[in-house]
């Protein structure tokens, strides 16, 4: 289907989703009931639920992800080869996509949508938690496409919450061309382990922030705060603070993030200059938190941050705080993560502040596509040789 | 290192192969009397030979690999974010490939000179065949490294020829970020079915060239002809002919095959028109021959072209020959192959006929990078974040 053709369904399947409001609410209430009986955390049940808003902004993402640039088509490279044929690389789908994901039902719409706007089907299992949810989206998300000319089976809902089907789709190389799995950690693990297709995701976001002696002290608070505190449940939250140990407004420093609220697990030097920070252990230096908790500790200068990240990070995102363009430079050559940042909130680590439109997840492989992926990294390509009838030679 | 420091230690690994030419030729002579006494074709000795002029050109190619230009360090994408950061996404080395190969004995040189020029760190694991002229060749060509400063480590020959080497490099998850054989197809399914590290690998190059009803004669008949018969041997050979109904030359064609020593298996319309050919069996038409041997049907123009090609394609290169654009076009948009050629034959499948330079391989997988894989294939990219304080709003 061409551009038009794929931006009409889902526009289509978005008008659906809004007729079938009260459908949809039915089922993920049913859900939410039972998750509530089953004693399910308030947080589990609020990742549940959806209501009349949460709805609507669902169907205006479908819209969103309609209106955003086809990536299909589009040419990369274009050379002469020596023989003379014209050389193009074009984007083309990947295929087929498995999504494998917990208890926010929004995944299967929103995962959904950028597949079929990159051209590819899509194979969505989602957790026991919200099947009647999922259930009720895919089915009028289907209905929407179908409505505008798409076959409807290129979405997929896989109909048993059987455990053994996850396995099933682990193990089908051929039949499924990419993994993405979309939840908490030990769903991950287990897909990165017992996957034999392809996976896109990230296991850890153990994001640092290294506070050089030449930074800001004013920046370097709001930044430093922002990262740790917005929302501590991201995977682009600070959870570890790198402190230079020439930086001078290192109390201060530490004194904002107690003051908003946040558990500071420090070293030595740490605790002499905040008495209300407690004593971090081994541990605590590859712990993702996810919480208003952070690690922190004083460094060798640049040198000394770089070791630490090396030994420490998930390859997530770090930052770095510094007025020194040329320090900044070097962290951003030396660092091996997905993202690395100058001066900015590693909050920012996300498809959508990237200017990228939603995305389907972030990567810490190193493989076809890192850090946000969006409709891009949805797409393989392939090679388009035109010639005048050349052979060649012996 | 920078890219001139990358180029002046590949310039100085090619002195050092020419320089230590005794040592590897005796070692290489080792490996062929050994091979001579344990029974091994002719075919197979002639993989394992070097002489003067074949030593003489794989340090030739180390010196045109340093010539490239140095991928890493490419900006390939720089937007601003909404937030009004700078994004850059910048190439940089995957990190360690592993190579896995078995006879041939330049590719422990040319793979290592390609993965040191993209700045990655290299395992190297050769056939036990080749086993004293793959340890000449590194130590060699680590000798020369090292001369011009380069961490001589940064390329290693796996010391054990123990099969348990190979198995513990599949396991390398970590440890090893791209594995990428080099040899026949048992050794390159082995690898794809053990692998816990991602492979960039094609198992079969089944290619397949349609003459539509609209291609030239003449040009048909030489493309046909150098695309079977120049090289049987290498994977962009054609290994099944495709013929439209009502293309009016088809027995000039099939004469011009069995002319040029091959052997044509194929269907009833075929053997009424060439009666030199013999019948296919249905496996033909799934079977890589790397020989003097083509399967060779009729279709009902572009529709079956395009059936037979997604029921028997390994997904490698395909071509038409065809005078006519629009059926070129519909061609190369539906037939979803790594390399899809228009007018030219498929043995200009290859990276230095594409003009990236010497190749590492060719990928028939979706993800990462798909045909001739070169030093672009062995980067992936980071993004780089510059911001003057940004912090992400709730």
């Amino acid at each position: 289907m061409d551009d038009a053709a794929k931006a009409d369904a889902l526009c289509a399947a978005a008008v659906a989703l809004r007729e079938d409001a009260d459908t949809i609410l039915a089922a993920n209430m049913r859900d939410c009931d039972a998750g509530i009986a089953r004693g399910l955390s308030s947080a589990m049940i609020d990742r549940l639920r959806l209501d009349a808003g949460r709805l609507a902004a669902i169907a205006e993402s479908v819209a969103a992800v309609a209106a955003l640039p086809d990536p299909v088509g589009e040419e990369i490279d274009r050379r002469i080869a020596p023989a003379g044929m014209t050389l193009r690389r074009v984007r083309v789908p990947i295929g087929v996509i498995g999504i494998i994901y917990e208890s926010r039902p929004n995944v299967t719409i929103d995962a959904a949508a950028l597949c079929v706007r990159s051209g590819n089907a899509v194979i969505l299992r989602g957790g026991s938690e919200a099947v009647h949810s999922n259930r009720a989206l895919h089915t009028s998300f289907a209905r929407g496409l179908a409505s505008a000319g798409m076959e409807a089976n290129a979405v997929q809902l896989v109909p048993t919450q059987d455990r053994d089907a996850v396995g099933a789709m682990l193990a089908a190389s051929g039949g499924i061309d990419l993994i993405i799995p979309r939840g908490g950690k030990s769903l991950v693990a287990r897909v990165q382990a017992d996957a034999r297709v392809p996976v896109l995701a990230h296991l850890d976001g153990i994001c640092h922030s290294f506070v050089h002696a030449a930074a800001d002290p004013d920046m370097a608070r709001a930044i430093v705060v922002n990262a740790k505190l917005r929302r501590t449940g991201i995977c682009g939250a600070m959870e570890t603070l790198l402190i230079d140990r020439d930086y001078p407004d290192a109390a201060a420093l530490l004194a904002a993030l107690v003051d908003g609220g946040c558990e500071v697990r420090g070293d030595d030097m740490v605790l002499e200059l905040e008495p209300r920070a407690v004593s971090a252990s081994e541990e605590d230096w590859d712990t993702e938190y996810l919480d208003a908790i952070v690690s922190a500790c004083f460094v060798d200068g640049m040198d000394g941050a770089l070791a630490h990240i090396a030994r420490h990070s998930s390859g997530h995102t770090e930052a770095i705080i510094t007025a020194d363009a040329d320090v900044a430079a070097r962290f951003q050559a030396e660092v091996d993560s997905a993202i690395v940042m100058v001066n900015a909130s590693s909050q920012f680590a996300d498809g959508g502040e990237f200017g990228l439109g939603a995305e389907i997840g972030i990567a810490t492989g190193r493989l076809h596509a890192r850090g946000p992926v969006a409709l891009e990294g949805l797409t393989t390509y392939k090679w388009l040789v035109d010639g005048t009838g050349q052979v060649r030679g012996s």
